[in-house]
């Protein structure tokens, strides 16, 4: 029995896929922050043994995925599919990440939706009947990052109150047509909202609008309310952004009590110099692939709607004087079938 | 029903999908080509009336979508999802291009391959149950890619014999689960193929690997053999490229009599100055809709395997000393069911 289609933007799945394996790897700022202890391994080098930041994202990529498929017990060969992306420039972390994994693989470009975006296709291909285990993954590095889309480290640039912190980390989950959950219901899929911002150091702002639409089109699609749902996570909007989107809910006259995001939740906001939060692809995935999970296997969430945002610009569009074109992709989780 | 994996790598699509509308979108050289008379809008201006070479990539990604949809006779709101991308740094090309549409996005990244990897993406979902039309998408312009990946264009740079030139266009497919054909029946998803070669200067040979070893997996998975098809179309391996994926597969004992390549295709590679052939995203996608589609429609070709190839390496990985990872997809395309 295949999927369908539930309203305009969610994928209800008929044979809804289950979490069979997940690992979070961070670096050391990210280890000295509150999830510490839900991560899988936390490098005290940065580098992770590499020559350049770029490889160090492959590195920790390749970690991920090792460490996600010995909790599931299978081997690379094992997996019909692997769906990963990143935030550098063509991809590279990934590409080179997946390099001689032998593993079909579909690669993805959703910024920091990128997590979020990477499940719910591996979860519509399984349920589709095409295979029977998929990876998704993703990762970002902060001084990649940095010297990619601001400048470089070197130069010790001063960062507005709006700003965010890169994560360094990398998440990988995969998912089975069997398992003992939790599983993936539903996938309500982004489409592309910009409200012209224009400020590359304040993504919050200019992502909290796909949140919002992206949260509301769930509901709407599903007939399901915020209280359905035991925690409502955005991805990295940021302490800014998540009270954006509260807002806009509480002005339909909801109260979502239930939001959080994980940008919030991976750094001391005081004590860690992080401004707004946390951001990038690896932010949402490592907070998925450890407190988010490790939480619904010990019964502390049933139900879960995980909300990847990503901020679809580049330097050169930021040069060119564009607005910030963002989206959200949300994926129910849930411990029951 | 829902379709299944058939080996390793293929999955074989249990209601193949319908394509019901394809445009193509080139450029003033592309225009002056042997593929001409196939395109359905030729620019004359390769700025397509805009300020940069990027917004000039997401202008024909919009004028490719909005002939494809205008071709099936159905507008945005009817397509259930949208997968696109391009090789643009964050993939703006294409953010900027769905930005407004209001459709459910999925953004990839498969370098050149992005034709392939979309409409691979948009099978498998049809087949899933996951909605009645999806479109597949990708661009690519010479100016933007000369800037990012080689030097400025003022710069006037020698380029060796392997070179290409990548191709101005956009190419969209519309794919829905009913129509009058040619259909999708197998989608071979690419394993990363990378055996040694530096050169981006020469990426004909560095994706000839993949386009070998996805050739090969499509027919072991299959059973099928290479007369099964009356054209086996690699996306961008221009002249030196293609000619080692023949040389491969003599080696093996077979053949390959109907190999051809869509970079050899859309340039007189006599006169054009174009050295190997054509390459980037735009590449295959204008050949496939196009030179393909309208063959298949006018009964020239009953079968086609179509190939795209990428190779996912970027600048800085190129600078850091490293080889070029690279991937082919393989799109089963049939006149009939």
């Amino acid at each position: 029995m295949a999927g369908k289609k539930l309203g305009r933007q969610t994928a209800a799945l008929a044979s809804p896929p289950s979490v069979v394996g997940y690992a979070s790897v961070v670096g050391h700022k990210e280890g000295e922050g509150p999830l510490a202890a839900t991560f899988d391994h936390i490098s005290q080098d940065d580098t992770f043994g590499e020559k350049s930041w770029e490889k160090a994202e492959s590195a920790m990529q390749k970690l991920a995925l090792s460490i996600a498929l010995n909790k599931a017990g299978i081997a690379p060969a094992a997996l019909d599919y692997l769906l990963a992306g990143d935030l550098l420039n063509q991809c590279i972390g990934t590409g080179f990440a997946v390099r001689g994994q032998d593993v079909p693989f579909f690669g993805l470009y959703g910024a920091c939706s990128t997590m979020a975006e990477s499940l719910s296709l591996a979860a519509l291909l399984l349920d589709g009947g095409f295979g029977s285990r998929i990876a998704a993954m993703t990762s970002s590095h902060f001084c990649s990052a940095e010297r990619q889309y601001r400048a470089p480290l070197e130069y010790g640039g001063q960062r507005p109150p709006t700003a965010q912190w890169t994560v360094t980390g990398s998440g990988c989950v995969i998912l089975s047509e069997d398992g003992p959950g939790p599983y993936v219901t539903h996938v309500t899929t982004g489409m592309i909202v910009d409200k012209g911002i224009k400020d590359a150091s304040n993504m919050g702002a200019a992502m909290a609008p796909a949140a919002y639409s992206t949260i509301k089109a769930h509901f709407a699609d599903t007939g399901r309310k915020p209280s359905d749902y035991d925690l409502i996570l955005t991805g990295d909007l940021g302490q800014l952004g998540r009270d954006i989107v509260a807002d806009w809910f509480r002005r339909d006259g909801t109260e979502l009590k239930n939001l959080s995001d994980c940008g919030t939740l991976i750094y001391h906001l005081e004590g860690q110099d992080v401004h707004c939060g946390g951001s990038g692809c690896g932010c949402s995935a490592v907070v998925l692939a450890g407190l988010l999970l490790n939480g619904m296997a010990e019964d502390r969430w049933k139900r879960i709607l995980f909300c990847g945002t990503g901020a679809l610009l580049s330097p050169t569009s930021t040069q060119q004087g564009e607005s910030i074109p963002s989206i959200c992709h949300a994926v129910a989780l849930d411990r029951g079938r």
